[in-house]
């Protein structure tokens, strides 16, 4: 992980500190990205195995988001940062946040596996693993644009999510059809509806990481603001 | 409001400012309160014009969550406090953020209303109007427990929950035999689908900021424990 300048407190075991926390966020996001890539397997390959294995390993992801944020709550107290180091601790408090709903999703997808698969050893209705890989690549994209805080490629990745949308509207599209033509795809069609629409929620969580990495750089909040606006806000500074 | 004990501290200007930002967290609970009531409103009277006024007002429930979250980061900066001050601005900046993905349901009812009125100005397939009712009450009485921080009924209000689970299960098996029995009602049922999933969700919200109080008062993290764990941690202190 490259260094953000952090080395200029008066304390170098602030500075420890900061970077350990920093270090821990990207151990936790490495963990939810395999977490969500064995999800979208165990799925598609009905691996009742590595289903449970991803609900076991949640308790993990769930217990970093805790012990990050205490360490981030610990830091005020002891450091008292200010400026960028304070806008620092606060991004890792949100983005751990987000990575945690992440894990949540891989969760969800596994537990609504190991259902069907109790009824009927059928694979998913529809192949979710290319709208899976796309949200995957976005979750490793911005973790690395985390770690550097590059805000370019956090914009670029902020914009890929309109290309998520887009290939899930299509998967609506087609489930929608099968619904229609035959009624008894219904149950296996509400299962694939509801894990394409968590895998989807993926892209806004990882905009939201960007918007965290803007106020980080940027020292702006950028949320709840049109695709527009953030384009224009951004060119400004 | 009641006064927290926060009166504790050398610099009155300290406390008027925390008080200021916990007003400001009851004001913005009070405007999403509003917002679903009318939302769930809006859907089922089909009121057009209520489903935009909603649609154009999340901005305001936006604004705020970024204004108080900026009033966080200034205190914390400004102020550093420690120990339960602390707690008291990370467990405030948590739950705006919960509150304003609570507006962003509002938002999205009404957004499938109008979608929905533009087809066909019929009412919605399932009365929601008990789930959302429910919803709205656990929203203000968690709102209520955290301006007076009052753990017990944090502890009942979590409880709550399951009821909402229980309500919105028996919503999905009637919608489910809609669309087996009638195909063409497919659209619509998956319209109601949607809006009571958005809804049960905010019982989940609600048991976020109900985590957020018991973190408070107990100087404890009680996230991602499974109920009896919740139970026997609050008997325990």
């Amino acid at each position: 992980m490259e260094n953000l300048n952090l080395g200029k407190h008066i304390s170098g075991q602030f500075n420890a500190e900061l970077e350990h926390i920093r270090t821990q966020v990207m151990v936790m996001g490495g963990l939810v990205e395999q977490q969500l890539t064995d999800a979208i397997n165990a799925m598609h390959q009905a691996d009742e195995e590595l289903a449970r294995r991803v609900i076991e390993d949640d308790r993990k992801v769930n217990n970093m988001e805790v012990s990050i944020d205490e360490a981030c709550v610990r830091i005020i107290a002891k450091r008292q940062p200010t400026a960028s180091d304070l806008r620092l601790v606060m991004a890792i408090t949100k983005t751990v946040s987000e990575l945690e709903r992440i894990g949540d999703v891989a969760d969800k997808i596994c537990r609504m596996a190991l259902e069907k698969f109790s009824h009927q050893h059928k694979p998913l209705l529809v192949n979710l693993e290319s709208l899976g890989r796309h949200t995957v690549q976005m979750l490793h994209d911005v973790l690395d644009a985390f770690a550097r805080m590059d805000i370019d490629e956090a914009v670029r990745i902020y914009r890929e999510d309109k290309k998520v949308d887009q290939e899930y509207e299509g998967i609506i599209r087609q489930l929608m059809t099968y619904m229609m033509e035959d009624p008894r795809s219904i149950p296996s069609v509400l299962t694939a509806l509801a894990c394409a629409r968590s895998i989807e929620r993926i892209g806004d969580r990882c905009q939201n990481i960007c918007e965290f990495i803007f106020y980080f750089v940027k020292g702006q909040d950028f949320r709840h603001r049109s695709g527009d606006e953030v384009e224009n806000l951004l060119a400004k500074k």
